[in-house]
């Protein structure tokens, strides 16, 4: 009876994201919205991050990467504020030479973290651009009422605690701009994929939630560089924080690319990409949290103190550096 | 003491966008993420829609036009639910070609709605991008629980009410693409501009939100024709829908743009952008629907009715219309 057929645009959701789309409020994507139950005694935290082709990712970057990756920046947010992480939205841009094989891998990789991080699909919006191809994801989690962890409430005492390790992927994208730089720092091939993988696809600590809930006095989540980032920590707490360069966690990958080229320390320091945490405890919880961090499987470092002042110093052999760009900046 | 400063990035956030960051929970935009105590009692309501340069707008369009159509079409979503606006969050992507003159006044649009529709900004994204201006934006509102309305409940019988007019936006569209259309068509300057004006600031219905949780059977925002979207309500409630296209509400300038060139219909039935919403009401829910309606200053029209069958079907003097195109579709 009817003169319509369901659209192309409605038939790929339907094909591609409705299986994400695994919670009740979801509707299986066929209305304008979703409805989420904020679960009981809980703060809803909210964060939205985006990527555009030949800026935060490389155009031919395999399409199940892409969408795992801004997922995971998403989830990386969440984690640094102690928030279990609940679902998303997505609204994605696609060229028009990127047909359904594109957008299919993409929403195959998203499946797949959806799954890993226990996190539905609760809407979208999928467009045609005449530019890149564009990807933004808002995503929620919880907190009981009141407990998100902020920046700005380190304490001058506090021990500063870096997770994981740093400036891998700062240097992974320097070696996949230049297809020569690594043999040229002698880099075996396999510390080069392992640096390369961690810009490719971040690790985000979600596991570290509950205990960056319990513990953390503070904490940001290391995207645009250790050095830029934990300024921000700094400057939104009125402290100041002295890091030791030497107790800062590098990779056996990036120890051995900052051997051969001292100046990759500084890409370490203020790249960005790591979706690594920052965080500062009070002395009498720095135990307690990284026996919690050890049971989460987190490896995590203390690098320095929080002190009376303002801003971060990273200092080496007692000598401040000095950066000539503190991180990333879109602007 | 720092070797930092304040990055671009984070001073045109905290200029232009800090100002709408007016929620507690919004923490000034200096965190990762905001933080939402749900209202008590309530369901959280999740849509996301987005704007591309050249594709939903135009890229001369004002700014302040372009922030506060992208942020209207979610708050027509929300409206379309029963839901009561309660914020946003925003990722934004602007060509090094646009300044912060253009930031400015896109974000000096969105103040002025978000004060409008008592709405505040939780966070956002701000890149650089090769492409296209984009902007997407994350909204949320609440309902009371288990109450949002749906697509799929729609019951044969059931009265088929539109809002406002339909096809202005797709009429001013076509006045926009062709400078001596409206010559043609006969049109006075003021009833172009009305047309134009249509599509380049959406009204959403968030005044009738309250009427709508209250009375509709089911509902649905009118952003990609009315045709398509009547059909697609039709489709997710199992039933058909007879629309006697007399009675759809059409604008004077409409009228005299379809008198003028009677093709101009099927592109008012099925052309984007209305921003009005098709809504079902119960016959015995009518009246009271209506005066509430009135009361909120929203015309309505009741266009047909929900019978047993699939999808709709728009009728003219007893005759089923075909169009070319049911509703707009980026794939």
């Amino acid at each position: 009876m009817s003169k319509f057929t369901q659209s192309p645009e409605d038939r790929l959701i339907a094909r591609y994201f409705r299986p994400l789309a695994t919670a009740p409020g979801a509707f299986g994507l066929i209305d304008d919205a979703a409805a989420l139950t904020p679960p009981p005694g809980c703060d809803l935290v909210l964060t939205t991050d985006g990527v555009i082709a030949g800026v935060h990712f490389l155009a031919d970057d395999p399409p199940d990467m892409v969408s795992r990756k801004v997922l995971r920046m998403n989830l990386s947010d969440l984690a640094a504020k102690g928030a279990k992480p609940l679902g998303f939205l997505l609204s994605v841009a696609l060229p028009a030479a990127f047909g359904e094989a594109w957008l299919g891998a993409f929403a195959a990789g998203l499946a797949e973290d959806a799954a890993r991080y226990g996190i539905a699909l609760y809407g979208g919006d999928t467009d045609r651009t005449p530019g890149p191809i564009s990807a933004s994801i808002f995503a929620f989690g919880a907190v009981p009422r009141g407990k998100m962890v902020h920046r700005s409430t380190a304490q001058p005492g506090d021990c500063i605690v870096v997770t994981g390790t740093i400036g891998d992927a700062a240097i992974g994208l320097a070696l996949r701009r230049d297809g020569t730089l690594g043999r040229r720092l002698g880099l075996s091939d396999v510390a080069a994929a392992e640096l390369e993988g961690r810009y490719l696809l971040p690790q985000p600590r979600n596991a570290l939630a509950d205990a960056i809930l319990q513990y953390a006095s503070a904490a940001i989540d290391v995207s645009d560089g250790l050095a830029g980032d934990l300024d921000k920590l700094c400057r939104a707490s009125s402290v100041a924080a002295d890091i030791d360069v030497a107790r800062v966690p590098f990779s056996d990958a990036a120890r051995a690319a900052i051997a051969a080229e001292p100046g990759l320390r500084e890409t370490a320091l203020t790249g960005g990409d790591d979706y690594e945490i920052v965080l500062t405890v009070a002395p009498q919880n720095l135990a307690a949290f990284r026996a919690a961090a050890e049971a989460a499987g987190v490896a995590t470092a203390e690098t320095g103190r929080v002190q009376e002042g303002e801003g971060a110093r990273f200092l080496q052999e007692g000598k401040a550096l000095s950066f000539a760009r503190a991180s990333y900046s879109h602007f």
